[in-house]
């Protein structure tokens, strides 16, 4: 089964790039530590794919982790501990899965790669 | 014992924020991946310290990529495969723990943040 990782920004924060990347670090580590064991080594062995995306608001991230939880996929929000550029509590970004294409692509097949 | 990750960007490739985000994720999920069980415990007992710094140049990045296996600390570098943004075998960042601080920042103490 194909498996992939989706970490989706709220980029509505317009965050820094080196800030951003840290985030989003933290987002895949996270959501990966989430995971079943199986499911982590068939990512690993098929060469972790993952994918950026983007939201516009906090809003549609909290909404994103809800109907994760919902269908039990592995699912972290990252909020920035807001010591430099945001203020403590931001939500930043979530990670989700591993998981099945399939499954990771109802929940976000409709949003737009981060460029 | 004080653990963080650090991952190392080339930035002379200057690239865009959504394709660096993923490929510093690959690289943190890669490094976490080299590193032996006690020491990733520690680490994400202790909340997943991860910095983001740069380069200049894809030779500084071997450079430490060298150092760090000479000193046996977990490192991965990041190969872009090439589909998009930079050509095939380009290296795009280097991941580095998580290990001890001190470790660390003797190989990576002179390198800027990544803003």
């Amino acid at each position: 089964m194909l498996m992939k990782q989706v970490i989706v920004v709220n980029e509505s924060l317009k965050l820094p790039r080196g800030k951003l990347a840290a985030q989003v670090a933290h987002a895949s580590v996270g959501a990966f530590l989430e995971t079943d064991q199986a499911i982590r080594q068939t990512w690993i062995e098929s060469g972790m794919a993952k994918v950026v995306l983007k939201v516009e608001t906090e809003a549609d991230l909290l909404r994103l982790y809800e109907l994760a939880q919902r269908q039990h996929l592995p699912a972290l929000l990252v909020e920035d501990a807001g010591q430099t550029v945001v203020p403590a509590g931001t939500v930043t970004c979530l990670g989700l899965g591993p998981a099945s294409e399939t499954e990771i692509d109802q929940l976000t097949g409709d949003l737009k790669l981060l460029r």
